[in-house]
């Protein structure tokens, strides 16, 4: 099975992913983690010339394609095999990361992008995606704890207060999103504790393992 | 004025871009002369990823993106700012290269990678694009006789007879997607000596500059 995880930073999506590949190994289950951006070999050459190149030099235009090039060298070499070979594969944000920050966030056509994705993901798309939802303020008060947890600034976090109107765009993107998408979009509740979050989605999870190995049952 | 032009391997487009160029430097006019792959910064840093990377290891679709992303920063960062400082652009390949080689020679939908390059773009297509039409066989027959002048043994050129197939596909596919695109697609027969093709070349790009500077003529 697949299933990626979305949110806004600070929702705790690897921590939950952590959580649920110990699960699913205690269920007997074979488990691979991945992620967006750099979860391919391409996609850290790739990330290795984002860093390089003063931000202001690359367009939006050829960031975009930068990601969707990391995504379908990511499905092609990383999580198709994995899924070919009977893991199961939670990767920590994917497609639905481009169309809700470059198209809500960034005014982009969420349509149009959802095309670029169609192209990128070659069939492939999750059986699951669970949506960590928090408001956006939690989500910079967890953000700005871990940084000091971590013994970085502040201001060098992704998730700093003045973008807070942006980041509520996204929120709202992704809740938009996920409501065009009932069929694989799961929305939880990421303000509880890591332990409750965790329940719900273990929940989820095993409703669509059920639903995914008995298909039978849906007639 | 943007001039692009197009064609498969061993069609003279960089003979024809020089002599253009100089026909245009002798009216008065500032150029400036570029290429796909690699017009942009971003462009030749993709280019080193794409030969560092075994080409077996990186997917069409991968390639594809890598292509857009150059195109976009190309556009932005090169084609735009000459254009707005009065240059006239000359482009060795550009969009429609895209189309027809990964479209019509490798059986991607033509449409769909017509979509990517409209977001590529940004709006920014050419005003005049020259197709240099050729027979692929005699187009190989140039090939080789570069490869040997240029002391490089045959079989390294980009050229090679096995692929006759595939640029005889793409030689189609070029004609038809300039039959489809009247409004800036001009069929140029490169068969004649480098001089007579140069003539033509020139009357379209005179013809075109009329157009373009007299736009109410036009009515």
């Amino acid at each position: 099975m697949f299933v990626t995880f979305e949110g806004i930073e600070g929702t705790g999506k690897s921590t939950q992913i952590g959580l649920l590949d110990a699960w699913l190994r205690e269920q007997g289950r074979a488990t691979e983690i991945t992620r967006e951006p750099g979860g391919s070999r391409l996609g850290r050459e790739l990330r290795r010339i984002l860093l390089s190149m003063e931000s202001s030099d690359l367009t939006g235009q050829a960031e975009l394609f930068l990601y969707l090039a990391d995504r379908a060298q990511h499905v092609a070499t990383v999580i198709r095999p994995a899924l070919l070979a009977g893991h199961d594969v939670l990767s920590d944000r994917f497609a639905d990361s481009t169309v809700v920050y470059q198209g809500y966030g960034r005014g982009l056509d969420p349509k149009t992008l959802h095309g670029l994705n169609e192209v990128a993901v070659d069939g492939l798309w999750p059986d699951l995606t669970i949506l960590l939802d928090i408001e956006p303020e939690e989500g910079l008060r967890r953000a700005l704890a871990r940084n000091i947890a971590e013994g970085t600034h502040a201001s060098e976090g992704r998730f700093e207060a003045e973008h807070m109107e942006f980041h509520a765009r996204v929120r709202e993107g992704y809740l938009t999103w996920a409501a065009l998408h009932p069929e694989r979009f799961r929305v939880v509740d990421a303000s509880a504790s890591p332990e409750v979050v965790h329940a719900r989605v273990r929940e989820l999870v095993a409703a669509a393992l059920d639903e995914k190995e008995q298909p039978g049952l849906r007639m």
